[in-house]
Order: C-alpha cells, then sequence, then structure tokens
C-alpha cells in the first residue's frame, strides 16, 4: 500500500539550470532569453522562473498578462515579455507590473503608442512565413518611426532543419533589418538554436529545450529530462483468459495475466490516446521492468500488464513510473502521436500530482 | 481588438442543476449522488460543488482525499466517498474531513478497520468485470464481517446497452448480496442510468451527465450543455496561395484564403488532434459562421480560415466560438478522435480562462 494515492511529479531543477546553461553557452554572446509561458509549460511559473532568474535569465517571456505578473514577483528587474499581445482594457495591469507586450498588427502598435499610459517599449512580431501573428513586410512602413525594443518572429518548421522555408523565413526576417537598423533582432525559439549561427540574431527564446523535450530530434538529444512521473499502485490482480480489461472491453486477455492498476489517468493529464501502445515501467534497484498498458486510459486510472515482472520485486513495488530519463517526454509523446511540448503542457496543468521540486 | 487576449469559459449552473433535477427525478427514489472527482471535471469543484449541494445532493464522490477536503468546505453535512482508496498516511486527513474511503482490496479493506483511528464506515468496491479497483466474489468472504456503508461497482460497457457485458456484470454485482444482504449497492454512474431500473440499485453515481456530455450517444441527448468556450481574435491576415500557414507547414493554401489567429491553444487543454477537422464558429445574432482550423494547433493559438464568413461581420467579432450548444462537449471529442469526458477534463485545466460562473 502506497503512502499516498495521489500520482507524484518530480521536477528536476538542477537539470532545467544545466540546460539553460549549457544553451546559453552555446549561443554566447547572442541574449539567451527563457520562455516561461503556460506557467513554464506545466511545471510552475514562479518555481522554474525563479531557477532560471538565479541562473542569470533577465529576459522573460509569457503568453499572457496574469502570467507576467505570477513571473515579475520572481524576477523584480527582469525583461518581461508578452507573446499574446494585450488587450485595450489590460494596460494599466502591464503597467502595473512592468510588461511588454509583443504586438501582433500595425493597429495594435499604432494603438499602443497612442497611450501615454503605455511608458515601456513593446516589441513587434513579424511575419516571415509561419502565418500565425504579425506584421507582414509590405505593412511595415507603418510602423517604421516607433521605437519598439525588439523584433520578433517565430520559425515555422525548425525541427527540420533541410526544410525549405527555414532559409526562406530567415531570408525575409533579414528585410526588416532595414526598417529597424539599431533594434535587436529574434527569430529562434528553442528549435532554432540547432539551426546554426544565421539564426540566432540578438536573442534567441529558450523554452522547450529547457524542459528537456528534444527539439533536435534528427540528432543526438542535447539536453537533459527535467521530470519524473510516477503512479501508486492501488490494486494487482490476476485475469482469468477470455475476460476483457477497461472501458469498451477493448482489451481481450487470451491467456491468464496479472494486471496492475496505479492511480493516475486522463483527469491527471495521461491521454487516453497513451494507450494501447505506452508503456509504464517499474523501477527496482536501478533496472528498469516494463508494464505495457491493457484497456483503455481512464479518468483517474491505467491497467497495465506486469507478468513478466518476478513477484518478489512486484510484492515490494509502490509506484509504476510513466516518464523518467529512459522514458522520456519524448518518448511518452510518440506512444500517444503526438509531441513532447503537448505533453508536458498536458501533464503539467493536473491538479492532483504531489509536486516535488528537487535540485 | 479584444478587452482581454486571454480565453473565456462560462460554466453554465442554471444547465448544472437542471441536469441535476432531471436525473434525479429519473432515477428517483433510487439516491442520485454526484461525481465532482478531477475539480468537478475540471469546472470547479468548490463553485460546482456548492450548485449540486444547493441543489439537494448529499452523497458525493471525489477520486482523491485533497478533492473531498475542498468539497467538505462548501457541503458541511454531506457524504463524501474518495473513490481512489486512502494511502496509509493519509488517514488523518481522511478523519480531519470526515472522508470515506472507497477500498479497493480485502487488504485496504481489513488494515481500514484494524485503526481505531478510522471513525467512518468506507465503501468496498468489488470487481464485476471492468478488472480495474474491487474485490473479486471469490475473496469477498473475508471481508463479509465488516460493516460498510456502500458496495459499489462500476461498468465497462454501459454506454453501448446491447453489449453482453452489461448483463453479466449486472448478474455479478447480485451475487454480493447475500454477503452484504442490508447494504446500499451502486452499481451505475451516468452511463447507466439509462439502462434500465435493474441498474439503479440504491443509488446512482452521476458525473458525465451533469456536465452535459452525452452518455446515451445511441439516442437524443438526455441533457444540456453546460459550457461555452470562446477566443480572442488576435489578427486576421491574408495568406497567398502556395503559402503554408502554422508549425510544420503542413497546410499549403491553394487559393488566397483569409486566415484568423486566435489566442488558445493546447497549452489551454485544446488537443492538437483537434486539427485538420476541428472547426471554430464566429456566432453573430444568433448566427453561427464556420471556420475550419488550418494548420496545427499549437500553444496558444489556432489558425482557422474565416474566408466565408462576410466581411462586416467579421469586422465586428471579438471572439471565435468553440464550443456552445449547438458545437458541444461530444462533437469536439469526435473531432479530436476521443470523448467528451476527456475534452472537459483538459479543458477544466486550463489555467489561462476568464471563468464566468453563470445562472
Amino acid at each position: 500500500m502506497a503512502k499516498h494515492t495521489r500520482p507524484k511529479l518530480i521536477i528536476n531543477c538542477k537539470h532545467i539550470r544545466e540546460n539553460y546553461a549549457y544553451l546559453k553557452s552555446y549561443v554566447s554572446p547572442c541574449i539567451a532569453s527563457c520562455v516561461v509561458k503556460d506557467n513554464a509549460y506545466g511545471l510552475g511559473i514562479r518555481e522554474i522562473g525563479q531557477v532560471l532568474y538565479q541562473a542569470g535569465c533577465r529576459v522573460f517571456f509569457v503568453a499572457y498578462g496574469c502570467e507576467g505578473a505570477q513571473l515579475r514577483k520572481v524576477a523584480p528587474d527582469a525583461e518581461i515579455y508578452v507573446l499574446q499581445g494585450y488587450g485595450h482594457e489590460e494596460s494599466a495591469h502591464f503597467q502595473r507590473n512592468n510588461l511588454r507586450p509583443v504586438l501582433p498588427t500595425v493597429q495594435d502598435a499604432l494603438r499602443y503608442f497612442e497611450s501615454p499610459r503605455n511608458r515601456l517599449t513593446p516589441a513587434i512580431q513579424v511575419e516571415t512565413g509561419l502565418n500565425r501573428l504579425g506584421v507582414h513586410l509590405r505593412e511595415i512602413s507603418a510602423v517604421r518611426h516607433l521605437p519598439f525594443s525588439l523584433i520578433l518572429s517565430h520559425l515555422a518548421c525548425a525541427d527540420e532543419p533541410h526544410h525549405s522555408l527555414n532559409t526562406h523565413q530567415l531570408e525575409e526576417f533579414k528585410k526588416f533589418k532595414e526598417f529597424f537598423p539599431n533594434t535587436p533582432f529574434s527569430l529562434s525559439a528553442s528549435d532554432g538554436v540547432f539551426l546554426g549561427r544565421a539564426y540566432h540574431f540578438d536573442m534567441v527564446r529558450l523554452g522547450a529545450a529547457l524542459y528537456g523535450i528534444n527539439t533536435k530530434p534528427y540528432a543526438e538529444k542535447p539536453v537533459k529530462n527535467c521530470i519524473t512521473l510516477v503512479a501508486p499502485i492501488l490494486q494487482i490482480k490476476t485475469v482469468k483468459a477470455g475476460e476483457s480489461v477497461g472501458y469498451g472491453a477493448t482489451y481481450t486477455l487470451s491467456e491468464k495475466r496479472k494486471i496492475a492498476t496505479v492511480s493516475i489517468g486522463y483527469g491527471d493529464g495521461i491521454f487516453r490516446s497513451f494507450s494501447p501502445t505506452g508503456i509504464l515501467h517499474l523501477i527496482h534497484n536501478n533496472r528498469s521492468y516494463p508494464a505495457p498498458i491493457v484497456g483503455r486510459v481512464s479518468m483517474d486510472n491505467i491497467t497495465c500488464d506486469v507478468s513478466n515482472i518476478p513477484e518478489a520485486i512486484l510484492n515490494q513495488a509502490e509506484y509504476m513510473t510513466l516518464i523518467d530519463d529512459s522514458y522520456d517526454l519524448d518518448t511518452f509523446g510518440q506512444a500517444c502521436n503526438t509531441i513532447g511540448y503537448e505533453v508536458l503542457s498536458s501533464i503539467g496543468h493536473g491538479t492532483r500530482y504531489i509536486r516535488q521540486y528537487i535540485d
């Protein structure tokens, strides 16, 4: 019986700091800013913001003003940019917390500078080929007279180094230089870091890679995994051949098997699509014993086949492991037919974890 | 320009109350308990717990002790059952908050009653064919002498009324009657309510159906949708034929189109798998204008094709709608190749929504 029935999310702050140090030195002398939007990808904006601030980061990106206000408490003198811009009722909030919006349109930029309340110089996002947010080159002259503190764009295919859109976006981005010759430029997020120095400009924006996601899937992973996710075993039972396990009776046993039910599910951000290819592991004396998922992931539970794990080891076990340094976010994402980014964000939003920050 | 850049989640408490009243009267005189685990499926355990308590509910189910403690504040004299049982370090917490564990194994039951600290009578879960949690019939005599307050099991295929496992589980469940002739029995959750009175026993456990999820997919939906989800439009741009939209450049335009970028993404629990079949809507004067997603869902943004929406309407628009009474959780779930339950839980965990409770 476990001490607690809640699953446990262990966040390795040392690894996050090491990832930051590695990436910062890799891009030096370019500024290494940190992206802590989405509650630091779910890991806790205050906790992770503090780790990165103490590691020397002084430029941060968040998505919303509310995230910026949380971050401000642990990064008192940092520059904080807000990627989604700002709404017209949010000016006071931005000023109070010294937040700089990243403005996506000409109209937003003109309106921002019209208001004398808006003291801090903002960034402007420019369109180079992602076709998501940003001012197109053909419109840029309308705002060229404004004192932006940063010109920013974002790559669409940075995880595919040979994709032709990369060089296209690079060339498009350079065309904005003539309009803002003395303003810092930033094109690359984690993915772009490894495309070469030409993509770094004055500042890179480190996000996913800080948190151990492999943004260089075509080569050896350059960063360390930062999370361990374990779930208490609530019950181990023997199920007979011909019986099914889980909702919809989608999984029928062809022979008698030993099934463990663990306390975690899609209510904790574990996608239903983790079944049927996902694998849990029992870690014992540094050895890892795989236990494939059987049946569907339900809201609070996952069932897995532990028949191949020696009885003596199983009897002592408290937890099954879902994510660790060997079975990391990227591997987990593949099993769910998605990417590590979405897995981290989804798990990170879980409200029922016992969270431990280790260093 | 929107007032705020954050997406908005509107929760209709009146509909939740009406769903409860309808289901309660449908199962009467059987007890209609409410399942508010997973933070009331993400909608807020305090807010929704209070609505249901005021509507007369006096028996609740949560998954964890921490959820029970939150609920206790708004349901002072209700019976609160904890579905995942309890860990051996959680006894004091359970006692302090008057929580009753639902025990899954013989060992858990014997241990619970061994400790004089554990005052409240617990429930026991019994295995009838889901093969997830619960004591098998062949083991039950070991605990038949214990004073449980509830005997509980759970159906695997209740959303498929003709599935043979339903009658099998029903018959298996009845076999436990001989061991506990005077204890209340509960087999059905929302799905089981519509399988007929034989499945109701003494108490049904209403969860998904309360929140507007159709647990009767084979027939007309018996309950009302309870959530509306809208996202601010940050930018509308014209994209030329031959250009791509979004990450991976997976979507290339065959002709010039108008693309809107809205402020919501997988960081808000909108699955990446919502692309490419998902549709957003612009609601204007009670008319709904569809805008299909183009390109991938990213962490903070979704791009959709608004070319077919009249210019005059588009120019006034502040929000695109993702979920409402017409395009509900079930429809959304189908577009993501999953179920409404997972969509609701995922969205409900979003931390960046402006949440409004309406009545």
